[in-house]
């Protein structure tokens, strides 16, 4: 992995000397809270409150500013009213500060006048060497350094065990109620970030930052929307280099979900499924409820080695709830192999009514049977054949008698079987559940949410969308400048940009006089369609610009000449560039692929079928360009008709690699070509049988004005 | 609502006195477990012990058996071995006993020799007139009577309040567990009811019974199948009838649930899709989750006024989560309607950095202003332009010094809005959320289950699936046993069978020689097509069988003898019913109709759209016949091509409403011919624009044989 690019953040989420100008002496209030927390949970470094009203704040000696600071302050925490913030930052000498908090609102939030304040306290910051956090944010918290560099209540009810769990949260609110959360399920936290207004350091930098902090293994955001997509790219790429999976939520999902969201962030956020499409690429979760969100953190914190395949093992005592879990397993994409013939055998011999199939039932006899239950994990565990371990223990769990059986079991399969994930499920009383988790297995009292996250975190392990070369291209193709650039292109021109670019178009030929015609349609070989092209007709066919399945040169010419009349009585004023002469298409599949250049993330690759796939079901998939091979083999695989290119309905499968090399050579095109280019749709694309490959047969690129 | 058809299930459920064959004296027993639950809850009946090998249990007087006994026993515990269950049964006197319980596995659930005891006990039952539960079932709690007529050690554990749900399971574990959670979670049950072998009474018997039931103002049910479908339906019809919801969970949604449930039932389920169509067409919900049975049993439980519409106002601290339930909010199909303009005024005088629209947020000065929640509360609900009320606390809520705040909020909203239920999202200690609750608030620590709660509850006030004629139906519609009935029939007949029970079908004519066809073209007015009609021809347009759009007596004559010709050189075996004339059809969008029987449901219709729709993306729905417009409409808005009926690329909409009609048609005739069929298609039923009609272009009728 290569190295943090840019220091700067350790100093200001490390630091040895902590200054608080505003600091405060009244409890509750934002420049006390700080204070208080810093002290009364053990910061080893240096606590320097600034106040120009008082000789000292809660004990400790106060500087009246900055300026009359005689050390460093690697941290800054501006606890003053916006209008004051610039200004006692400015008296910081050069170098003496590292990085600034900065907590108050009334800054860009809140229109015009505070645009124009934050404004003035980034460029006293940059001048100054100042890394900025916030403003109207709450800080942050160094778990494991007792760094309480927040004013947020929620540590004053409870702090969280220090963990492996990085958190940033563009919102204070969510943040805040994250670390309720994380307190309340028993999730260790290594950093807790909240980024509010991202002057300067936005979510991206801190999932940077914490994708190479030792400290941090699982990395939870959530995020209302991003700036600087390349940044946001690196930092989830150096995440996935780093093995640091990243659990996001992002608000503005659905129309409803993106206009609230557009009303609260007053920014300009992308379209939520380029956001879709980026997760998915660098094997980000994202999270759709807060719910599962936590369910999922839980688990990456919890199990220290995650089910390395999606093969998942379901064991019960109540064959219905069993049921009820193998549906959620299809639902999780995870399958249900059956247990090896020797070891159904030995579990029909132990109970014979059991079932000994996946989701194996050893019914109630598992409650009277103590040893039962390690036995049956240990039968179905023997050839290895499961990636994890669910298993469903009904009201057993709230039985106090039982408890030392469950851990027992819960004990043995770590010791035994430590590459098996273990999930539990039942109502067990608080102590036992802690006890539980402690030994390395998930408790749930909902089977669902269990599956649904084993489903979840294998997915994390066995994605095959992970896709290496990503980086690699974002960084090695180069925009390509020098390529020529017309003001616009017609459909010829189009598809010979394209054909360069690696796309596969077929041999056409622009020919401007009826000999010309039919010496392209002789060349062709075989039947051909002739078409005319001009930029002021859309909809050849209705006009008879549309000649199909012509052979011999007399109906070519014949065609060539009646096009030509067609277009002057209907459309006498069209410019004329020409007759395009094309190989008729053989049978295919027609797809849809475009481009489209997202504000933040520039370059968009959509890829669907054609006809109502596209039109009336809007099934469609994204992948940011550039993209490799497996990116645009699972955004193939992504869509609903997918079964279509499979060969449903008694046609033969397509050539879908193919059509994924064309995807490849698109997003490539579209990535080094983005200043030339602001949009391209290829339609259709058809996609051949197996073996006989794609070809784009219509093309449209619009340059950038 | 019609009267509980058979009063039997009220002696059982509501016996003055329990005797229990196989008492015992030894805790954890089988046979012990009810006698202790019973006196340590304080049943108020009497408990008859019987026992042959003790004069005492419990302290109580035995009798031999219940021969011996000199009173009626209202209901009977058999906790005795399978092998003896009957026998120990037989000993009743006629009328002695209501019903039984029998606890006891080791029947049909285990093989041939069981299935063969089962039988013989339900022999010995029906001859004496007793009603059976299970046998292999945990029994049943009437709760607020304190009959404890089960082994299930659940209650030993804690005991659930008295309240308005009817719990009904299948399976005993599931029951088990899910009386644990309702206790967790604080819901009142009326009943717990479990019903195992299910060699009587079965889940649609309780659910009829608790729909009759004073005490149950909800029901909810696990079910892993069902043997009496027509009973299920008059069992669901008596609870909508009562105005009771009814909460399911049903196992098997997808193939591997359907699969462990079929090796875990061992018993025919029907389709699942059909139970699909089921609950929907009788307004039942189904839970996918356990998560989710209880957050909709925790709504009707803890709701005193259900939300009457769909139009929720969320209002929260924090923007970015907002939006989250925004997204939520459009995912479960409610409206997000912004406050009245004064309303936004007022709020934006309050807090000015607020954002007044719907999801409003106050941000966190909600926290610093006590009086904020409710004058913002009040505000949105000023002019009755909510139906719920959805509120996010963030941190809030964890904080001791908040509470009585909170707790004021609901307390006014209650007296203030009563209409208007409440939802509260945080993260509260247990007592005040037990609080809040006793308030008549709902309470989540994940504001997408509020979300999603309060939309499928809101779904079950203003469901306009809910259409009551379905039963009138269902009872009025006889069997048409008059029906003249053939062995098979060819397209003509078919159609012709369809045009006598309502569909619209063209006016088509068989032709047995030229002459006749061009009559039939003749009359037929514009343009037409001929078919060849023979059962040993399917593709007839591959060989020649099929001529469109033939205008006038010359192309008739020709067409009809080419067709001939055509068929005769093809297939010169091949019977020949004559010649179909047809008008042409209009242009339309294609739809495919059909019925099939369900082994447990009887026969159900089918609707999808042609081509892809049907055959790739499996887009159709489903729904019991016989059934009204309202149910037929809901079917044709579900399936996902929609939009293309709707009038999607430019085409007009169709008359959906004819379509509508077509399938009410349809489903009576299914219902009515339901001996006759086995099954039917019409493909295509073309959907032709708005007020111009449908049209049953092509129809296979399967006679059953």
């Amino acid at each position: 992995m290569p190295p943090l690019p840019d220091p700067s953040l350790s100093r200001l989420f490390n630091p040895r000397s902590i200054a608080i100008v505003g600091a405060s002496a009244t409890p509750g209030k934002i420049g006390a809270m700080p204070v208080s927390l810093l002290r009364q949970h053990g910061y080893d470094g240096r606590i320097l409150p600034i106040n120009p009203r008082a000789q000292a704040v809660q004990g400790l000696p106060t500087a009246p500013d900055l300026a009359a600071l005689d050390s460093e302050a690697d941290l800054v925490i501006l606890a003053v009213p916006a209008a004051h913030a610039a200004q006692a930052l400015a008296r910081a000498r050069p170098g003496q500060v590292g990085g600034a908090v900065v907590f108050t609102s009334g800054f860009s939030e809140t229109g015009a006048p505070g645009v124009a304040m934050q404004e003035q306290l980034c460029g006293i910051a940059r001048e100054r060497g100042i890394r900025l956090l916030g403003p109207n944010c709450l800080g942050f918290m160094n778990i494991r350094r007792n760094i309480y560099a927040t004013f947020s209540p929620a540590p004053a009810n409870g702090t969280v065990a220090p963990g492996g769990i990085g958190m940033v949260s563009q919102s204070g609110a969510f943040g805040a109620y994250a670390y309720c959360m994380a307190r309340d399920r028993g999730l260790g936290l290594s950093h807790w970030i909240s980024t509010g207004n991202e002057a300067d350091i936005d979510v991206a930098d801190c999932i940077e930052w914490l994708a190479h902090d030792d400290d941090t293994r699982v990395i939870m955001t959530y995020m209302e929307g991003c700036r600087d997509g390349t940044k946001l790219r690196r930092a989830l790429s150096a995440a996935r280099d780093a093995g640091k999976p990243v659990v996001v939520t992002k608000i503005g999902r659905t129309q409803a979900g993106a206009q609230a969201a557009a009303s609260h962030t007053a920014a300009l956020a992308g379209d939520d499924a380029v956001y879709d499409a980026l997760f998915r690429q660098y094997g980000a979760v994202r999270a759709r409820t807060i719910e599962e969100f936590f369910n999922l953190g839980y688990a990456l914190d919890t199990w220290k080695q995650r089910p390395q395949g999606k093969r998942l093992g379901i064991f019960t005592i109540s064959g219905g709830v069993g049921a009820l879990m193998a549906d959620d397993a299809q639902d999780a994409g995870l399958s249900l192999p059956e247990p090896a013939v020797e070891a159904q055998a030995r579990l029909l011999e132990r109970v014979p009514f059991a079932s000994a199939r996946n989701p194996v039932d050893v019914t109630g006899q598992a409650v009277s049977e103590p040893g039962l239950l390690l036995a049956t994990a240990e039968d179905m565990l023997a050839d290895d054949r499961y990636d994890a371990l669910a298993v469903f223990l009904a009201a057993a769990g709230s039985s106090e008698a039982l408890g030392p059986t469950f851990e027992t079991f819960a004990r043995e399969m770590r010791a035994r079987r430590p590459n098996v994930p273990l999930a539990i499920c039942a109502l067990f009383p608080p102590a036992r559940r802690r006890e539980l988790e402690r030994l390395g297995a998930l408790v749930f009292t909902d089977p669902s949410a269990a599956i649904r996250t084993i489903g979840a975190v294998a997915n994390l392990a066995t994605d095959t969308d992970a896709d290496v070369d990503v980086d690699a291209d974002v960084t090695t193709i180069a925009s390509d400048d020098a390529a020529p650039k017309l003001a616009s292109y017609n459909e010829v021109q189009a598809m010979a940009v394209l054909r360069e670019a690696g796309m596969p178009v077929p041999d056409c030929t622009l020919a401007t006089h009826a000999d010309a015609a039919v010496l392209a349609a002789a060349r062709a070989g075989g039947p051909v369609v002739l078409k005319v092209v001009s930029p002021d007709i859309l909809h050849k066919s209705d006009i008879g610009g549309v000649k199909l399945g012509l052979s011999g040169d007399d109906a070519v010419r014949r065609a060539h000449d009646a096009i030509l009349d067609n277009v002057r009585a209907h459309r006498p004023d069209a410019r004329i560039d020409g007759i395009l002469v094309a190989p008729m298409a053989p049978q295919g599949v027609e797809c849809i692929a475009g481009v489209h250049c997202d504000p933040v993330f520039g370059p968009v690759v959509m890829f669907g079928l054609g006809g109502v796939f596209v039109e009336v079901l809007k099934d469609v998939s994204f992948r940011l360009a550039p993209f490799g091979r497996q990116q645009a083999l699972s955004m193939i695989r992504e869509i609903k008709g997918y079964a279509l290119l499979q060969g449903a309905r008694g046609a033969p499968p397509c050539d879908i690699d193919a059509l994924a090399d064309a995807l490849v050579a698109l997003s490539r095109f579209a990535y080094s070509r983005r200043k030339d280019f602001s949009s391209a749709e290829i339609n259709p694309l058809l996609a051949l049988p197996e073996g006989k490959g794609a070809l784009a047969l219509d093309a449209v690129l619009i340059p950038t004005v």
